[in-house]
Order: C-alpha cells, then structure tokens, then sequence
C-alpha cells in the first residue's frame, strides 16, 4: 500500500515536471540568415527528402521567430492573424518529445515525452519523419470567441506557413507544408482540445 | 436603324477590345528589393494609412511576382497551393481599371474600365481606397475539381497575402490584408463566377 502510494506520487510529480519544463530558447539572430525576401521567394519550393542531421537550438529559435515569433513590444507577430486574435499556435515534434513554442516567453513548454514525428508524417508520407523537427500548425478557436472562426483559423495558418517556407530558404534548409497526418493520435500526443484545429504541419531540415 | 446598329457595333467592338487588353509588365527585377527576409519579418506589420503616390510599373511588377509570380521552369509559384493546384489568381484594382495579373505572361489582362477600389474598400474603412493599388485575392474552387475546397483555398490565400506583406515592407511600402469589402459591387466589377471566392485584400502603396 504504502509502495504504491510512493509509486503514484512518484508518477504524480514526473507527469507534473513533464508538463511544466520549460526550455528557454537562445534569441533569435536575425543576423545568421541574410538571404533578401525577394530572393528566397526565387528559391522557394516543396522540399520532400530531409536528413537527418539535427538542427541547433540557435536555428530552431530563429526558425520559430520567423514562424510566429513577437516582432513588436506590444507583443504583435511576423505573421498577422484576423483581428489580431493570434490564434496561432506552433508546436515543435522531435526526437525528444513534443512542445509548443511560447513567442513572448522564447521558450519551449513540453507538452510531450515521445517522438511525435511519425504520427505527423502518416503511414503514406513517411519521408516527414526522417527531418529532425516537425512543426505543426493548430488553430486555436477559443480566440475567436465561442463560435470560433475556422475560416480565419486558415487563412491564418497560411500566413504561418509561408513563414517557415521563406525562413526554412534563408537558412538553407528545406521544408514542405503538409495537411496529411495521423490526426487522432497526434491530438491525444499534443494534448489539443476540440477547439484547437490541427490544420498543417512542415517537416524541417536539411536536405538530402 | 442603320444608326443603332452601327452604336451597338461599335459598343461590341469597344467591349471586346476592353475585354481583351493585355498590359505586359516589366521584368521583375529582384535586384530592386535587398532587404532580408529575417528583416522583413521583424519591420512586417499591418498599415492603414497610404499616400495616393503612384507605383511605378516596375514596382507594381515585382511585388505581383512576389506575391504569386513564377518561380520556376515548370510554371510554379512563389507561394505553395493544395496539391499544386494553382488555385490562387491576383487582380489589380486601381484608378484606370481592374485587370487579372497574368503569372505566365508576366502581365495584367483588363477585366474593368471601372475604378473598383471604392468596392474594395467598402464604406467602414475608407482609407483602402486612398491607396494607388488595391490587390484582391481570389480563389478559383474549379482548380480542385467539382466539388471545390474552400478550406485549402483559404490556406491557399494567406500564403499570397503574406508574401504581399513580405514584399511590400522590403519594398519601402505599406499594405494591410482585409477580408471587409462590399463584395457585391466587387464581384461583378471584376467579372467573378460563383466558383472564385473573394477572399482578401491588399491596398498597397508609400506610407502616409
């Protein structure tokens, strides 16, 4: 009785530690990718084949900035949202667990201890797990009020998603936007709730 | 009779001629923008007051490229579609008329003699008409077949909305995406089946 107490609270805490480690990231250095807009517009393309080498804490917290990052003491983003309700949010799958990333914290907040990875590729795309991150776009309703905007959450997404295209270019590695993945398992791994839409996803890494 | 007749051809013809004018535009010339695209992201921001300064062509021609041109030998695009479907088109509204921007062609073909921007801008937010150019992003659901699809249509036009941002900033111009504007007008201004959803749109221009 008194082992399974222990052994349960033991559980308890490690569930609770999970839940609350917070990774803070290195600030973003815009410095590091100089390619012009007009020029990784050029180069921009769906990238399909990644290796598997990791990617630094340095290019995931630029990678993320650009994504969705705070570019603006008012706490404003790169990417706009409709009404600026910042329904937004990025989650990073890697070997290591899964996390979503908190832009005006600059930090990870782990959300998960497995590798998400293959619930993100899907059974038919499985070259999406071979890149070391992958980002996934969710949509939170909840900022648009009690009937939500899916509509907005989409065109909201987009926004996101030419993002991490135009970044994932400057900083010579590839990407590709993808609709298709294990939804259920992969919104029981995040731990979203029905209004949190799981609209994208982008593998990341460096091209094989 | 005779005198009818010879108005009503003349209208035709008139009609016609309109219908079928083609603007070719400059060569975009990426050299003119060398602003990074890390830089871009962090100066991005919505602006919602514009001088009535004209665009020159060759500025008008570089940010259409940026916002959907051809990137590539095979006819793709600076922005990414669902399932490369292309459904995206991009019409110029200004004070001379409203043409559809030609990606291919690298061009504009008139589809009004009408300055449209009142309709674009609607009656709440007047400052969009002050703008010398109003893009409006359409998403043609034929692309996708029979039964259309909206959603990725959606998705679809943020990724051209934010390259418009994107370009407009390292371009030294302002632009604000609206989903607001008196569709009705607009829709038969330019000419729209039931099948292009009016989504959005961009007044471009110098900051006032």
């Amino acid at each position: 009785m008194k082992k399974s107490l222990i052994a349960a609270t033991a559980l308890l805490i490690s569930i609770t530690a999970c839940a609350q480690e917070t990774i803070k990231l290195p600030t973003p250095d815009r410095a590091k990718a100089t390619m012009s807009v007009m020029d990784a517009l050029n180069q921009r393309q769906s990238i399909r084949r990644f290796s598997d080498r990791a990617l630094t804490d340095d290019q995931l917290s630029l990678l993320l900035w650009a994504a969705n990052g705070v570019n603006r003491a008012d706490g404003r983003r790169t990417a706009p949202t409709a009404m600026n309700r910042q329904d937004i949010q990025v989650y990073v799958c890697r070997q290591d667990g899964a996390f979503l990333y908190d832009a005006k914290a600059n930090a990870l907040q782990r959300v998960s201890s497995q590798d998400l990875r293959p619930h993100v590729a899907g059974s038919r795309q499985p070259f999406a797990k071979e890149a070391p991150v992958c980002l996934v776009i969710v949509s939170d309703q909840r900022q648009f009020g009690p009937q939500g905007s899916a509509d907005f959450g989409r065109i909201d997404a987009g926004y996101v998603s030419q993002n991490i295209y135009l970044a994932a270019t400057a900083m010579g590695l590839g990407t590709v936007a993808r609709a298709m993945m294990d939804r259920e398992p992969l919104v029981k791994g995040l731990g979203l709730v029905p209004e949190q839409l799981l609209l994208l996803n982008h593998p990341v890494g460096y091209v094989k």
